[in-house]
């Protein structure tokens, strides 16, 4: 699949089948993940794959009670290590390494005809200690993975015009 | 190009050729930045393209004197709008949202054979007073795009097993 494609086509997925994803399908999306370019090749992250039908539950709870997060068959909760390297622009770096190698998951997954959606709606806390997370780890980003039951309408964006300038700040 | 073929081809290109980059390809890499998805579909980015030969050597200058950025035909200064919004995790939206919107970019890029390098570190206050961006927006990243002309090796990467655990954090 052209990557264009994927970018257009590719939705947050809120309804799964019970169908298992495959191995190999699920080794491939953290392959993507694992290629991912990161501030000076720093690498700082882990993903945890959550399959256990308990701990989807939890994770469901943690995420606002949104009960469909455990419908998904895979749970992948993306997590920056070495959180206090700060960039020279004043940006920590794994935030934004993180949500590269997520971006990389979620384009893979569609690729493959597996849905994702990404959440930043979760207590971290109850994640972290769910999961064992150490303390000075943040957990950047949570996403469901497995195949899509729906077929979720394209979200309106902005135009070009409106999030493009040249030269200048408009 | 399939969406893996690029995460895995996809180097960080630091000698560019002056051939100028088309408008249709330029269009085409901005609409797959448009295209990303945000928390709350918030789309709270702006991105100013530089293609001005004093600008670019102006953002070299503020990029720590790198000035293999000014080669490059085309820079592009990825800001975060609404950079007060937090999410129930902690963490704020405009930096992970840029940040998965410029993936976009340089997958694209790549795609249409254009090279990309996410630069982090710049002096901020430089770059906002060069291009006019206003107090309260963020520059989280920039990246220079244009045709290669140097073939980068790839650069090591952890293995799986180092990043990736299951049900718990290892």
């Amino acid at each position: 699949m052209e990557v264009f494609t994927a970018i257009q086509g590719r939705r947050s997925i809120r309804k799964y089948e019970s169908t298992p994803v495959e191995e190999e399908k699920l080794s491939k999306v953290l392959e993507a993940a694992r290629l991912a370019p990161s501030a000076s090749n720093l690498q700082n992250w882990k993903f945890i794959v959550v399959r256990d039908e308990n701990n989807r539950f939890k994770l469901a709870e943690a995420a606002g009670g949104q009960s469909w997060v455990a419908q998904a068959p895979v749970v992948i909760v993306a997590c920056g290590t070495e959180t206090d390297k700060v960039m020279l622009s004043g940006q920590h770096r794994y935030n934004i390494n993180v949500s590269i190698a997520v971006t990389h998951i979620i384009l893979e997954a569609y690729e493959l005809g597996l849905g994702t959606c990404w959440l930043g709606m979760f207590e971290e806390d109850k994640v972290k200690k769910l999961l064992n997370i150490p303390e000075d780890v943040r957990v950047v980003a949570i996403t469901t993975l497995g195949y899509p039951s729906e077929d979720a309408l394209p979200r309106p964006r902005k135009s070009l015009g409106e999030i493009v300038s040249f030269e200048k700040y408009i």
